[in-house]
């Protein structure tokens, strides 16, 4: 897949532009850093330095399968509570409904594989079903390889049309009881970290149920040697992250800026980063769980997350409510003073 | 000056209700305590648990002042920038209107005493003048009891005709070239920790310049030894800290929640607190600066700031660029679903 790394040539010259404003150069810390990025992705799509940062339509997106690995009892809930927040997601007011509302943020859900289906039709939401749920991966292969070929396609299907209706940044967020399991293994493989430092409770289970949970990860990496980013996703992987992870790869080639959340959506983005290393340029990182495995995570990314709220429910909740740091950040491009304009000596 | 502490008992009331929401116990991090803070603060003004949290009319405060001390030499620019920035933020765009603007909030700027005051009358500039500039604090008092006595009293005529406009939340924020020796100097005496540990390089100062700054400061501590707030104001102040000291009492007698900014509008937030410790129940903090001394005092009211970006700026930046995280705490706690609501089981 093609994507553009943003050309350097745009970096100096928005940094430039950024050192020119009407303060001591680096004193707006981090919200400088995502100035900078936006408008290096906004200027190399258009080929030219952009003179305004733009925030198109933010969509958030949540994708939502279920886990063959919930049945080892090592969640705070039982696999069929993935369906029944995916239909709170669709009709009620979970977190991300209430944060996407107030931060004015588009919410579309995707049924990447929950086991029983939603059969009402719902405007918002997108059936890109790979099946009734992942196997177990404690024992076998959590997916086939066409599973993985067709969860990347479909995560640029469900993207595709979003860009095309003027987006141009995409929230990535997921809902999957068992989901960090598989995210503790994909991390662990790829970053050559041991199971024992990126494990964590999750969203709350007990010492005993981290203790059966680290070991089955460890059991499931036994089975397989490969550290190649589809093999890794089939054999530990799950229905939502193959899913984000070909959303992730199709937005950056599309140029879109993407909001990642906390650790589940980040090793979808590892993922995207290993199979086409240009996907970083367009990663902005919203927010820092307590999972030790996410924070090991985002230091191999050079990452630096924008928030470190103590949030650990996923949904995309830190990214929704991470988006009016970016319109700031935006506002600060686009319209502060330069020096020159203020008339300010120092 | 009576302020009354949140009554735990509407507390008890908001934890459970909060408790109650689809998802599990205190996986919203800081977002759920802002949620709690925000409906105590405003269920003990009503007299009654609410079931929404407002935020009406946000007003964000910048108080100017010059400080004597500046003459040392020992800041990153010359003390007549402090006018030349409180003109920016009255015409221009300096990095508080950009991020007032973005957020939709109302914008104050007080003249709390710069050496030459601003002739031009402008709507939303309020005069309130304690003099021209402090005197230089390191050989004597930076001001008189009266300036301090007056400095708390015009604080509050500050924030009265605001709060009685129907504002609830009032950001601080200030500017004063200098003013980080200021906020040292009062941080070191009233946390009873050494200059050393306290002072920093504000918002950039050579190691040189900051050798002689904490120099300074010791020579300024040693012509007193009371730590009564009154007193340390008096001795090491800034009339924009002593009118910042009397604004946030005056707003949480008002019950009104206080969104405070970094280091020096902290220094006013415990100065404030030390007059009256119910005031540390008003208090949001939200940015935590890289000054050390900053996270002494914070340490010391117990206080974990929602961002920490690298910022380094002043002028009330690092508050307003919060704001909207506390519009998420309040959609949040106002609408998101319980448990009951939702049918979920888990």
């Amino acid at each position: 897949m093609e994507i553009n790394a943003v050309d350097i040539k745009f970096e100096t010259e928005i940094k430039d532009k950024i050192n020119q404003k009407t303060k001591p150069v680096g004193s707006l810390g981090q919200i400088e850093d995502i100035a900078l990025q936006l408008a290096s992705i906004q200027s190399n799509k258009a080929g030219k330095l952009i003179s305004n940062i733009t925030i198109n339509k933010p969509v958030a997106i949540i994708f939502a399968g279920e886990h063959g690995i919930s049945e080892e009892g090592i969640s705070i809930a039982p696999s069929c509570v993935t369906r029944q927040m995916v239909q709170t997601f669709l009709t009620g007011n979970a977190a991300i409904n209430c944060f996407c509302t107030a931060n004015n943020i588009d919410l579309k859900i995707v049924d990447a594989g929950i086991v029983e289906p939603i059969t009402k039709d719902y405007p918002n939401l997108i059936n890109m079903r790979l099946g009734a749920g992942t196997k177990n991966f404690v024992n076998e292969s959590a997916m086939t390889d066409e599973q993985v070929e067709l969860g990347l396609s479909y995560g640029e299907q469900v993207v595709t049309p979003i860009i095309e209706n003027g987006t141009n940044l995409l929230i990535f967020g997921e809902m999957g009881i068992g989901n960090t399991s598989s995210a503790t293994a994909i991390t662990s493989r790829l970053i050559f970290a041991d199971v024992d430092l990126c494990v964590g409770v999750g969203t709350g289970i007990t010492a005993e149920q981290l203790f059966k949970k680290k070991s089955l990860i460890e059991k499931a990496l036994k089975r397989f040697s490969s550290n190649a980013p589809l093999t890794v996703l089939k054999e530990v992987g799950g229905f939502e992250i193959v899913e984000m992870t070909g959303a992730i790869l199709a937005a950056a080639k599309a140029g879109v800026s993407i909001l990642v959340d906390g650790f589940i959506v980040s090793t979808a983005a590892l993922l995207a980063c290993r199979i086409n290393n240009n996907v970083r340029d367009y990663l902005i990182f919203a927010h820092e769980s307590d999972e030790f495995g996410h924070q090991l995570l985002l230091a191999h990314l050079k990452a630096k997350p924008l928030l470190n709220l103590g949030l650990r429910l996923g949904e995309g909740t830190g990214a929704a409510i991470a988006l009016p740091l970016l319109k700031s950040a935006a506002a600060f491009y686009n319209n502060m003073a330069s020096f020159e304009d203020a008339g300010v000596t120092i």
